[in-house]
């Protein structure tokens, strides 16, 4: 099983994206599932609304956003509204029954609520209330089988929801951890906006060509902070089955066959 | 089967509307299928975005909106992002599992595109271009009867797709005759802003309690606009082997508990 992750920034070529997906499809029909991401998109929309995005940082020093009902709001129309359909529509153009899905639909990921909310605001911890952020607790893998099954390519993405109904913002590197390790992915492609895992993240030559997971440790001070988040997960994600990753570049054309053919990129392996 | 069409007001009561249809499937699981809109919510998005809304009259004297790629992407944020997922979270909080489709998802609403668009201008007939609407060709039947067999309900709503993959605006009355059609739907729910349907849409007392479906000609003059379509297609729909149909009050606590148990609203048999 392959699950390939396309990235949130607007300049990956969702398109040359599709393209592949599909090629991949057809050699591996039923084998392959897609998250994706749309936070820049996002971001973008709650900005031309005039909705504010504040960002916190919580006492571990991970950053996120702080996520009421308004920008859950925006959050689904970027996501499960443009990003997501735009894809599928992609997607058919190239004959593959795609099927788009927020983590809401059929309880795809299930989240508990983060009932306590601390976080630093400089030398000071504070609790902040009205964030609906959560961790998924259970993946719906029967429904996506089912689907797989019947050939329909499964598009997912965030948000989750809780078994209350409540709309969840859940992180979607812990998502993608989450699919891998409860379907048995072998095969993780992560297209960004970069050439691949970067040793220098100031530094776009900086490309690492092959590294063993468990070296993957050595990058996570050097990296920022949403590939952060991937370098960690994909190492747990190691450590419950996957058997290679890829990190490569969504913004050019053929991004899928350069990275698996051609080992344009990062190679991660066991 | 049931088709619940759920209106695009923004003063519908979602919900009443989702513990009744959560009722209405512990019934008849498995025997169900909603149908959303989203227009009202749509409108004032692209109002908000600074997006020009055109409506357009054809050549028939019947008005729809222009709809180019900006307003296809507001399409897609205000119903599969948005009120969808609204919908489908409701319905999880009632212990259903929903699933939120669009009609591109899996091709649910095959539509061929619309390859010349005429329309009146005052006195002047006009040919205009970079429209994308549509006219559904195919409902994939296969999809729905998949996800009802293993008790997952669709939440469904425009847009459509064509095989290019072209993201298309159909009329969402004309998409309710071609569910009611291929998934052979005997009883059909109509949850709007109104009392159900009125002998005098000026009147909100003017309630016709029950009527038969050829008698449903007589209201095409006195009906406004979107009312009439759905008494169009509503009659073909009993010409295509629905049993009953229901105009009912989606304000109201219990809506479909009033109407179908406590008969408010308009009845309309075969």
């Amino acid at each position: 099983m392959f699950l390939i992750k396309i990235g949130g920034d607007e300049n990956l070529n969702f398109s040359a994206i599709c393209n592949d997906i599909a090629s991949l499809w057809k050699k591996y029909p039923g084998q392959l599932i897609v998250v994706h991401g749309a936070s820049k998109f996002r971001n973008r929309l709650a900005q031309q609304l005039g909705i504010p995005i504040r960002t916190i940082t919580s006492t571990s020093g991970i950053t996120s956003y702080f996520s009421d009902e308004n920008f859950m709001k925006v959050f689904l129309m970027a996501y499960a509204g443009w990003i997501n359909k735009k894809l599928v529509s992609l997607l058919i153009k190239n004959d593959v029954k795609a099927v788009g899905l927020s983590g809401i639909d059929g309880e795809i990921w299930l989240a508990e609520r983060k009932k306590y909310l601390y976080v630093k605001e400089g030398n000071k911890i504070k609790l902040i209330t009205g964030d609906l952020s959560g961790k998924i607790k259970k993946v719906n893998i029967k429904l996506l089988k089912i689907l797989l099954s019947y050939r329909y390519l499964p598009v997912i993405c965030s948000p989750a929801v809780s078994n209350q109904g409540e709309i969840l913002n859940v992180d979607n590197d812990a998502a993608v951890f989450q699919l891998v390790k409860s379907l048995k992915i072998k095969t993780l492609i992560y297209l960004i906006s970069a050439k691949g895992l970067l040793k220098d993240f100031n530094n776009p030559n900086s490309l690492v060509k092959e590294i063993r997971f468990f070296e993957l440790d050595s990058f996570l001070n050097s990296a920022e902070g949403t590939m952060k988040k991937k370098i960690i997960y994909t190492k747990m994600s190691f450590e419950h089955g996957l058997k290679k990753a890829f990190f490569g570049d969504g913004r050019v054309n053929y991004p899928i066959r350069k990275l698996l053919l051609e080992q344009k990129g990062t190679v991660i392996t066991l």
